[in-house]
């Protein structure tokens, strides 16, 4: 299925550790929509987190948002979703009517089985469902195809009922759905997928210097959560590409397996949104901004933090992931599973950095992992494929001096550690790494 | 449009400081659908993040999971939502054609128009789509009714990638949609919803012990995030009334301004789940557990908890919530905004605070609210009106001994205390709260 090697390695190991899961596959699966798992929905999360704290703390003029995914069909009619702008150029094999982007195939025959293929036809992306208790034309309504219209028709409400002024921006993370006509790469286009959006909203005339604040700021966020420069890249978009809402745009194209691919779009959109918008409500606005909007995928960015840390070396693999993205921050092991009073330390030990982690606002500061099979290299394998960046072990020297081993996931080496330190030399080393982020306005 | 004051004067305050909006409110609403407003998305995520802090960290043995809201349409056959069994009594009036559920009428006649009824049919509440690019049957889909089946598909994946064994629990946050036929009272019945789910499996024959066990954990929960024991209460359900899944049911039901009605369901789900879905799609499943579900609604749940905070005074309006609730931890007010002594001050007070919380792995432990509108009296009423615990008032003795004044929320006494322990204050302040929340199991 994957040509690349190492894609089909990530899938493996993102099934076989629960990162991420084929959809109803019990049922053969559907339609590229992928389940995240145990230690996906953790990795997941702390992206999301990143990008909202990143967005609404760091940042002082943006708040947050989360519309309904449901929005009555006279947004998408008004934004443009509804007609041809909204619609990618769709191919029928005629001998096995297999269907194709036209944008995507690079012969003019069908890449299946060499047929001829139809003339194009615009497929309009938008997913149709009926709400309320009759299935017809009155009814119908449109999954949202991006989030940043919930953004838009509440920009009056935000305006009411807060205190912002121009320049200020609304974020939001939330589903959207898309009926692509030819998903794939794994969890990379799908037709259910989670933005992360961001819409700043500007006084006309500073759009440059607001589309390329923006566009820095994005790409230091990537980069300070441990993707490699060489492998991040912009990418203008040229006038004729531009989506039928932007007066510019540039992707931020990460170094994939499978080529280099958008993660994140900055665009211009201009007064395109709010306009429209106001002339098909009738909604008074007696001053349009403009938006500079960054849009980015968090499926995305879970894959690519994945396939950036993913390492193989001789006798193990390991995810060198940012400790604020990992699942597990610490996993505790007790040196033998057979002696009781080693098993009940090693608890002891695991129960005061879960608690401390439960007793703090927030939690996820110290998640913590419990492993006592086998012995100890294979649980140090097995925490290092899914990135837990400290592994502690108590041995019988910590039934005499209370201390016990540490384990850095990327150096493999140990130092021996207080247990009465545990907590400071964690939340240190933690804190080394995170150093980086600090408030950038 | 409300009849009961209470929930007049919410949906007011909701709209007017942005904690939820109508939907396509522009477009003149859409289909009982809500958006979260800048605090509203606050105060959700902070109950999301109780709940998940609850699920997967102070207990030992439950996982997350976080599926895609669309599943083959074989899940819902299996799992019996295509038939009867998920469906309402749908009657129409005669007159008027406005429609309604037959079980939540009292009258014999229309309650608009007094018109006759036609007689019942089942109306199915799974809300349709199509995917993939031809929308004929073979490509129809579902939105998912409950966030619990893509738990129950996956069992066998999250078995096999962890080593969790019988009885172990998944967690998940997700959207679900039903079709309702008559939602209504605000966020409490909506076509679009949050489903906060943990599904335990169990040693068939344990059902009651851990029915029993659930049904008491997830009571403590409420009443551990402040709503008082007289306004929660149990409601097991009849025989007759169980959903067709269920051996045994229990709602845990609120004292909502309009009635008593259930915020989460507990259920006995037997092995009516697994043994369908084995059956259906072939898997081999050696040993079949059975399910205990606890069920609950993030936005009832919100609505829960701004209605049992909402407190009326003689000169102003106050959400008494529990601090790990609230949109804002703390604000920071300079006395005069046009002192620029007090000004300068006091912004270097909010952003020791802002940074400290962006700094700690997670954030929302400081997040913190500027104001220099107005007099010092309306900044509070502001605060207060949105449940702020604590204002720090930067004055002229301040510029003199470096102390502040931290205003109480509820008993609106100031203390007088150090900048430099402002954190520590706050933060016994809030530990004091949460002592409670200790690791149950």
């Amino acid at each position: 299925m994957f040509h690349n090697d190492l894609m089909a390695k990530i899938v493996s190991l993102c099934k076989r550790r629960g990162f991420i899961y084929p959809s109803s596959e019990i049922y053969g699966g559907f339609g590229s929509c992928y389940d995240y798992g145990p230690l996906g929905v953790e990795l997941k999360n702390n992206i999301k987190n990143e990008w909202w704290k990143e967005m609404t703390r760091r940042h002082e003029d943006i708040v947050g948002l989360d519309a309904a995914i449901l929005m009555s069909p006279k947004v998408w009619q008004a934004s443009g979703h509804l007609t041809a702008g909204f619609a990618d150029p769709l191919v029928e094999c005629k001998k096995c009517h297999h269907r194709f982007r036209k944008d995507h195939l690079k012969e003019e025959k069908c890449p299946d089985c060499g047929g001829d293929l139809t003339k194009e036809k615009k497929f309009n992306l938008m997913m149709k469902t009926f709400v309320g208790p009759v299935e017809d034309e009155a009814s119908v309504a449109y999954l949202r195809a991006e989030t940043c219209q919930g953004i838009y028709v509440n920009y009056k409400n935000v305006l009411d009922s807060t205190r912002l002024k121009i320049p200020f921006g609304i974020a939001q993370i939330g589903k959207a759905f898309r009926n692509e006509i030819t998903p794939g790469n794994f969890t990379y286009r799908m037709r259910e997928f989670e933005q992360m959006e961001m819409q700043f909203f500007i006084t006309p005339g500073e759009n440059e210097k607001w589309f390329d604040f923006w566009k820095e700021e994005r790409m230091k966020w990537y980069l300070n959560l441990g993707i490699k420069k060489e492998n991040l890249r912009f990418k203008e978009h040229k006038k004729e590409d531009l989506a039928h809402y932007a007066r510019a745009g540039v992707d931020i194209e990460y170094n994939f397996p499978f080529g280099w691919n958008e993660l994140e779009g900055i665009h211009d959109r201009g007064d395109w949104d709010l306009s429209n918008h106001a002339k098909h409500s009738g909604e008074e606005l007696s001053f349009i901004p403009h938006i500079i909007e960054t849009s980015a995928g968090a499926d995305r960015s879970a894959l690519a933090f994945l396939v950036e840390s993913y390492r193989e070396e001789e006798k193990r693999v390991y995810l060198n992931l940012a400790p604020v993205l990992t699942p597990y921050k610490v996993a505790v092991f007790p040196l033998l599973a057979n002696k009781s009073q080693l098993v009940e330390k090693a608890k002891e030990v695991y129960k005061m950095l879960k608690i401390s982690d439960v007793k703090s606002q927030m939690s996820n500061v110290f998640t913590v992992a419990w492993d006592d099979r086998g012995n100890i290299g294979k649980r140090y394998y097995s925490q290092d494929e899914i990135g837990t960046p400290f592994c502690i072990t108590v041995d019988f020297q910590t039934l005499e001096d209370d201390t016990v081993t540490i384990r850095d996931r990327d150096i493999m080496k140990q130092e021996r550690v207080r247990v009465g330190e545990l907590i400071n030399y964690l939340t240190d080393k933690f804190y080394d790494f995170s150093r980086n982020l600090q408030c950038s306005r």
